[in-house]
């Protein structure tokens, strides 16, 4: 089923300078090889696999013809970068991707000197091959700097502040535009038509055949070889002036999957560049494996599978995960309130707003990867008299944290912010943690910061910032399955600032916030078994507290203990500045706040990583246990 | 010297509708007025100057012809709207402009129904116009939106990530590209070349004879001469594919100081306009006032001034800015290590980079209004050898944030972020505080964050920063002037998370960040007269905390108290963070945490916006009292 896959030319090559000495014709075998192991790969591990299936030819073109790690390959988002990984020293580490202690999801500069510069979040490939490039002229590392960036990810504005910096400074450096028609979702901006345009007037025969005869006369350069070369390539720019507008030379559309167009077209560029360049290649996701190239994400992000019959091996669980309660709980509000608008951005799978726009396509917009643009085409939209749903992951709200703050914040506007992916999220590390919302939300006059304890209290608080018409209001909740508590019907409003007692007890208080109060209803048990019976309190708000709650915690009780999924700075430090204010810790409080440690945590499952984080219920019990001055051995719960 | 104008038809113009019944000769004629008005205005309050007399002429062809505050006209930054609000029924208060109670200096939804969506930062106008444009469609407020967006603004990438999803949706929308060649400083990005490009090929006199034909036959629209009209405007479109490529139809360039081409041509497009449209108006920054037209930066921002001579009334000050002391001290270690290099995003002056750029003009960069990038730009360059000194104002690092968190933070890459304009900035108001910075990045693990307590702390840092090589570092400071102590001859590098006790005493403890360090001092002496000798420490560090000191201060003490100029989930919160940890809290500590108050602070000068906040002097030493239950009448410092 797994059987590893015959690869004899690509078990010669351990690092790109293998590839200097063979012939194109090898070098296409390389590529299929290396698709092969690809496949093989993420049969095993699970992951991105549609992206790095698009990129085969394009890898192994790029190292054949630049000299990494020397000259800088910087893919963009990364999740493209299996191939690579294994064409630069890492495939006998390949098949423990996205795993504990294994290789990151992502490019990873601790990973790998092939690895300039790492991602996961997309689009700022230009700007960062633009600072070496720069680097490189006044001194610092010497070397070309190359950038792959997909259509989706060249859509956001980073990448377009980058093009526009680039096309001023005129220093040398080439800019992929690895070009499918597909981020996560299909594209929907104008950009993305643009593009179309411009290779649907370009049949690639043609191309194909001019590429071919590019390569009886390259190299070597300064020879009237070189003169026809560039004048193909001219030939070639059948568009692009959107690119040209902005300062760089265009070349393409190529086809980049054959290796026939990209190793002449890539020479030649590489020999003649002298500013920026953006060479546009069309790229298949999911290209060579026939499961990938039929599923509507085009194998975008699979669990591991069969490579025979490409069938996903899925656990399956008992509860709904969060986002889809989250989405079936805003189509059931939208139902009845026609004033409901939901945006994302280039999530609309991940967001469940996939859903929604079933139901209401007219009202659920898809602005692409644009989180600055998202937050505030939403606070216009509240303006405007409607009740926006800006959805997105707590990782990706932080490319629109002005905008939350001067446009909706400062305003006052009633836009709602769905959360998603908060906390630690597994697979994807540290890049997708969702580890600082809740401190650089709850700051912020005048806004309303939930999160919730479970999947019924979700579908409370999406009812909640439905009925919030008076400022902004986020909630947040965790990647994954719920814990199973039975949904109610419909949602119920709740009071703002109202947190709610879980469970009554003595001397211990745990003031959870968010998800992990399993994890402290665990913790509970185990120290009521110790004869220690903790009272358990949801806070269910960062902002406003629930400042009667709270001080009647710490008036009854010894400890006081808060535990979040988030950073410093949080629930936990406004708990702390409440109990401060009040003169709370003046007689004596055995105060303590749990919150996420002060490292970014790779990746491993959810549950090791909270363990890592020193936030599971054995922690939490040897937390309280340790206060009280009880002895314990910290134990896995 | 400030008597006021003669306006004899601006007198008869209260609101927008009062233009409606004017000839276009009268509109020549309230433009003229509007002008007088709006430069004795300034002259009186100071403020931004040059921006608004660039849309003299613009601000009235808008309001003759769109029916605000039904349609929603939506100036991007806000700082060019005094005329805006001349117009909008609030010239009787135009005097106040930036002083406290009065107007705002920008646009602003709570000051008038004609401000739909207020302003301050760039480029947000396209995504909130997008916003109210859909909204209107799906039965929320009607009428049109209008963006007016300058080309320094159009620069940002949230500018383009709007237009890309305006493109898309194709719903009628207006954008007025507002094209003066200077955001605030002269623009530096191939857009702009671009822009310059599209107007050089078309001379005005040419425009201006067929724009002025157009009037004859304009309106009504549906007749041959609406035909005409159409198509003498496709003929002004000699360029703009840029645009189009981004699906806006784009007419221009006009000249936008020219009401017999502004007025028909707005016209046109009023009455025809299906989807988005562009409309590029080149305009003069500072136009009609000749000290302003002559200045470097065409009157962008002004004390008050004489309206005859154009001389300034700045108050002699005895001590160095904040932002002079940073650049002539990044100067000195640029001049002994030539890694070093400086970014910054169109605030060259305001930065002091401008003179950073005069020294070493090629290892300064200012990338546009695009933060984003400047922030990855950085990282790319320190990743490539290089020592990049990011220099923003803190209110606009927030633009940057996600690159701050996932390019520089995860990959701790050594930039350094010099954060101008922390706490409190006076005549700006709200949206340019720099509150939230310290909570933001202090939470980021690996982060250095510092913040000087005076200029001579100041030039320490900067040697600091320069030093620091394992991991970013930010340092922040505030707008303004320092407090006069003698500045040291080079900076030496303070060793990390040490900070220091400025003066011992007993009983309370005082732990100051920043400058509010000099309001520390004043409250201390108060106190001793008192009989209390406070302890004051400089913390210099909220990331990493001097664990020492701090825990040493709290050992030592009844009180401790923490100020700060910042947001809470900032320095206090890591303090009480490490007390907790340490158990602290369990016997007693008086604790408090002086932080800016749960509310957006508007304009007023920076001592009396601190006073607002609760943090002078007078209220450190109230506070101290209360914490001791000493009886004390508070008091201004």
């Amino acid at each position: 089923m797994t059987d590893r896959p015959k690869t004899p030319l690509l078990d010669r090559v351990t690092l790109p300078s293998d590839l200097k000495s063979l012939t194109d014709r090898q070098l296409r075998q390389v590529a299929d090889e290396l698709r092969a192991e690809t496949i093989s790969a993420v049969s095993v591990t699970g992951g991105h696999l549609g992206a790095g299936l698009g990129v085969v030819e394009l890898t192994v073109a790029l190292h054949a013809i630049f000299d990494a790690p020397r000259d800088k390959i910087i893919w963009d988002v990364g999740h493209q970068c299996y191939p690579h990984k294994i064409l630069t020293g890492r495939r006998d580490r390949i098949r423990t991707l996205r795993t504990e202690g294994g290789l990151s999801g992502f490019t990873k500069r601790s990973e790998s000197p092939y690895d300039p510069f790492g991602a996961a979040h997309s689009s700022t490939s230009i700007s960062a091959a633009l600072g070496f490039a720069v680097a490189a002229d006044l001194g610092g590392d010497p070397g070309d700097a190359v950038a792959v960036i997909g259509d989706g990810a060249m859509s956001a504005g980073m990448a377009f502040e980058a093009m526009n910096n680039a096309g001023h400074l005129k220093k040398r450096l080439f800019v992929i535009l690895n070009d499918n028609e597909m981020s996560i979702a299909p594209p929907t901006g104008a950009l993305s038509s643009y593009l179309t345009r411009l290779y649907t007037g370009a049949p690639f025969q043609d191309l194909k055949a001019v590429a071919k005869g590019a390569v009886s006369f390259l190299p070597p350069p300064f020879q009237e070889g070189a003169r026809r070369a560039k004048e193909m390539l001219k030939g070639m720019t059948i568009g692009g002036t959107l690119f040209e507008e902005l300062g760089f030379s265009y070349v393409g559309p190529i086809d980049g999957h054959d290796l026939d167009q990209l190793l002449p077209v890539l020479r030649t560029v590489h020999d003649r560049a002298i500013g920026p360049m953006l060479i546009h290649v069309i790229t298949k996701k999911g290209k060579g494996y026939a499961p990938a190239e039929a599923a509507r994400d085009k194998g975008h992000a699979t669990a591991k599978f069969d490579v025979l019959t490409g069938e996903q091996k899925k656990t399956p669980s008992n509860a709904p995960s969060y986002t889809k309660v989250f989405a079936q709980a805003l189509i059931d509000q939208a139902s009845r309130d026609d004033k409901i608008v939901a945006v994302t951005a280039a999530m609309p799978d991940g967001t469940g707003l996939n859903l929604f726009a079933e139901r209401f396509p007219r009202r659920c917009f898809d602005v692409g990867i644009a989180e600055q643009h998202a937050v505030t085409f939403s606070a216009g939209m509240a303006a405007g008299g409607m009740k926006p749903f800006c959805t997105l992951y707590s990782t990706f709200l932080q490319r629109g944290y002005d905008q939350v703050v001067h446009d909706v914040a400062i305003q006052r506007l009633p836009v709602r912010f769905a959360i998603d992916r908060a906390g630690l999220v597994g697979a994807d590390g540290a890049t997708h943690a969702g580890a600082f919302d809740v401190a650089f939300l709850a700051n912020l006059p005048g806004f309303v910061v939930m999160a919730a304890a479970d999947e019924a209290e979700l579908v409370h608080m999406v009812a909640t910032a439905a009925a919030h018409d008076t400022g902004p209001i986020a909630f947040r909740f965790p990647r994954g399955d719920g814990v199973g508590v039975e949904l109610p019907e419909r949602g119920i409003p709740i009071e703002i600032g109202k947190g709610r007692i879980v469970q009554a007890g003595a001397r211990v208080a745990i003031l959870s916030f968010g998800t992990r109060l399993a994890e402290v209803m665990k913790a509970a048990e185990c120290l009521a078994a110790r004869g220690i019976t903790p009272t358990v309190a949801d806070a269910r708000f960062a902002k406003p507290l629930d400042r009667d709650m709270i001080l009647g915690l710490a008036a009854r009780h010894e400890v006081l203990l808060t535990v979040e999924e988030g950073a410093v700075g949080g629930f936990g430090s406004h708990v702390a500045q409440l109990l401060a204010d009040e003169g709370v810790f003046d007689a004596g409080l055995k105060y303590r706040s749990m919150v996420l440690p002060d490292i970014f945590i790779d990746q491993a499952s959810p549950e090791r990583m909270y363990e890592v984080a020193g936030m599971d219920a054995a922690q939490i019990e040897a937390r309280v246990l340790a206060v009280l001055g009880v002895a314990s051995v910290a134990k896995r719960a």
